[in-house]
């Protein structure tokens, strides 16, 4: 299992598929063949390991397949992964996670019914960690959202001025680029937008523009002018004329969007935020005091102390002279206000 | 040197007097005798080490002098240490820290004068940190200044209604007291004392007060109330009837306080960061969300990016769910806004 999640990792983090990967064990456990799914339109990681099978020539009647999702039971783009398997004559199949995608779920059914053991839960942990967003997403039945809050010790996110830059270091700008890398999708508000001029593209350290750039998304009504650098190279631009975070979402699930970077301004953030639609925050800190300017968020309806909305802190992460927080909101508690 | 500062931590971090440790070498580098001054009114490090040597019957003529500050040349409730280690016999003295003090300066001279080889800077950087606020009080005339700031992720320390206990986790508060149990002076606003009724104690993890408690000083106009927390157990309670923080300073040292923790709320954190009489700031940050309510700090007068305060950070320590934050102010770039 550990090799079939590492040969899932080459497969693309971003895009509406996830990264899985399949190992084909002989009977005396030896390694027969091997794939992974390359992203959208591509094989499967099963039907890629047995194609690779055919092509070294060897047998797999009788073999075990370790895979690190459960193989789906559907016919999307392409043929149905159980009767993949079943027609190949594998006998047993051992999987990391199960499917939670209702189409393509019940795999696992299909091949015990077939006579096949199946056994599941295999490296479970590490299973969830390599789909990364996928699986959230495909849980909640939306994007996964992660909101990026960039603020001085004491939350402003610019100074009264409405200037913001810089507030963070180079170092946490630079991963930043990263994380920009790793989504589908990087949101903000047209106030954003229009105060900021930004670019919203995801660039290396020599300031080129990254291999993926993520789609960019503006949300609110007013008309971005024809200068604005949102129309120069990156990403596709999409501006959604509404104030509702769960339409945004709806439009961006239709183009197979699965992690979605919000990226600000206040206004924008609180209406995710109060809408329940934020799973994870991002909050690079630094050592920068204001004393005034926008808050890192608008007002939530939150009025006193106990009902604050208390996330669960996953990470601290010194980034030069600034930090990293990442905090989840958990999804089992929905926020009272 | 390495045991001359070991033996000094034996002293009290906190009143007017250094921590300083002393240890007496034969010519074959054997130890003779050591000491380290006990807080103020006992004797000074030298002269303590000396006596352990009478004591011990140990003869200290042409023996070598290892000791953390630069001995003392002034006449105060004891008398100066380097004529004490003239007396003795003393022909050899390394030290780590030069004597900032005007007033007590001049021993190394005064030993050089007299014949004696004086070698300085020995661990001079732990020889600086055992001092702790001692130094830069010292070298800045008043004293040392730590800002604390206890905010949600998006900069506010009390939700709208004014609430703000509490906002940090149980650990956090912990470590806070840690820091309040160091310090001379704890600091607070009239806003904050009597919104907040704080007791403003050095507790332990039972929520004991622990043997050291600081002065308790309110500064501002108006009254306290008679049932107000701050006038039950704890440190001495002063109230400052006054808006300058300059003035609060000069009060506090006429106490012998060398450091001083500002505890808000926002209006005399603002106040001391734009007097330029902050030297440290310790934020704890929670993984909370609040979107209104006080934000740390009130106007600083400052309008745009460029202007910010920016501080050095000195550490980033996870602390249970929140992360504490130590950043310095450059004494040497005074901020213009
Ligand atoms: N440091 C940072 O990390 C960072 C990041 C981003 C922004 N900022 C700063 O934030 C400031 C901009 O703040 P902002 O709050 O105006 O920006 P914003 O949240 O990006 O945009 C607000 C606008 O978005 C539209 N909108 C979308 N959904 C909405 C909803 N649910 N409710 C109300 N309006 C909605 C509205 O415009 P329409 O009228 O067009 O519909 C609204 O005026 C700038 O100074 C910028 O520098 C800082
Ligand atoms: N989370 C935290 O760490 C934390 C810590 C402290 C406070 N807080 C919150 O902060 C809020 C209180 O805020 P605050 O700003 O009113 O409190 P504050 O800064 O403690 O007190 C302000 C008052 O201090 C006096 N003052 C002293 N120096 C001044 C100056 N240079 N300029 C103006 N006034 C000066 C004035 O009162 P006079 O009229 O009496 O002179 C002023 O009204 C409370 O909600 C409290 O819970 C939170």
């Amino acid at each position: 299992m550990r090799h079939a999640l590492e040969i899932a990792r080459r497969g693309p983090a971003t895009g509406p598929n996830p990264r899985v990967g399949c190992v084909l064990l002989g009977p005396d456990g030896v390694v027969l063949a091997e794939g992974w799914h390359r992203g959208a339109g591509t094989p499967h990681a099963e039907v890629a390991a047995l194609s690779d099978a055919a092509q070294r020539g060897a047998s797999v009647r009788g073999a075990t397949a370790v895979v690190t999702l459960e193989p789906c039971n559907h016919t999307g783009r392409t043929g149905p992964c159980s009767e993949a398997l079943l027609a190949a004559g594998i006998s047993r199949v051992v999987l990391s996670v199960p499917d939670p995608n209702p189409v393509a779920a019940g795999g696992a059914e299909r091949l015990r019914a077939a006579g096949v053991d199946v056994e599941t839960g295999l490296l479970a942990d590490e299973g969830r960690e390599l789909l990364g967003a996928w699986l959230p997403s495909v849980e909640r039945g939306r994007p996964f959202v992660t909101l990026k809050l960039a603020t001085s010790l004491d939350g402003r996110v610019a100074a009264a001025d409405g200037t913001s830059r810089w507030i963070t270091s180079e170092v946490a700008r630079q991963h930043a680029h990263g994380l920009r890398g790793e989504v589908d999708a990087i949101v903000v508000g047209t106030g954003t937008a229009l105060v900021d001029d930004p670019s919203l593209t995801a660039r290396n350290a020599a300031g080129e523009l990254r291999g993926h750039q993520p789609l960019r998304v503006v949300v609110g009504h007013r008309d971005l002018p024809a200068a604005a650098r949102l129309h120069g190279p990156g990403g596709e631009l999409v501006q959604v004329r509404t104030h509702d975070p769960a339409d945004v979402l709806a439009t961006l699930a239709q183009r197979d969007v699965r992690h979605v970077l919000v990226e600000g301004g206040p206004t924008l953030a609180a209406a995710f935020l109060t809408a329940g639609l934020v799973d994870e925050v991002h909050a690079y800190v630094a050592p920068v005091l204001l004393g005034s300017g926008r808050s890192a968020l608008a007002d939530l309806g939150i009025t006193t102390i106990a009902d604050a909305l208390r996330l669960t802190t996953r990470s601290v992460r010194p980034l030069g002279p600034d930090v990293l927080v990442v905090a989840t909101v958990d999804p089992h508690t929905p926020q009272e206000h």
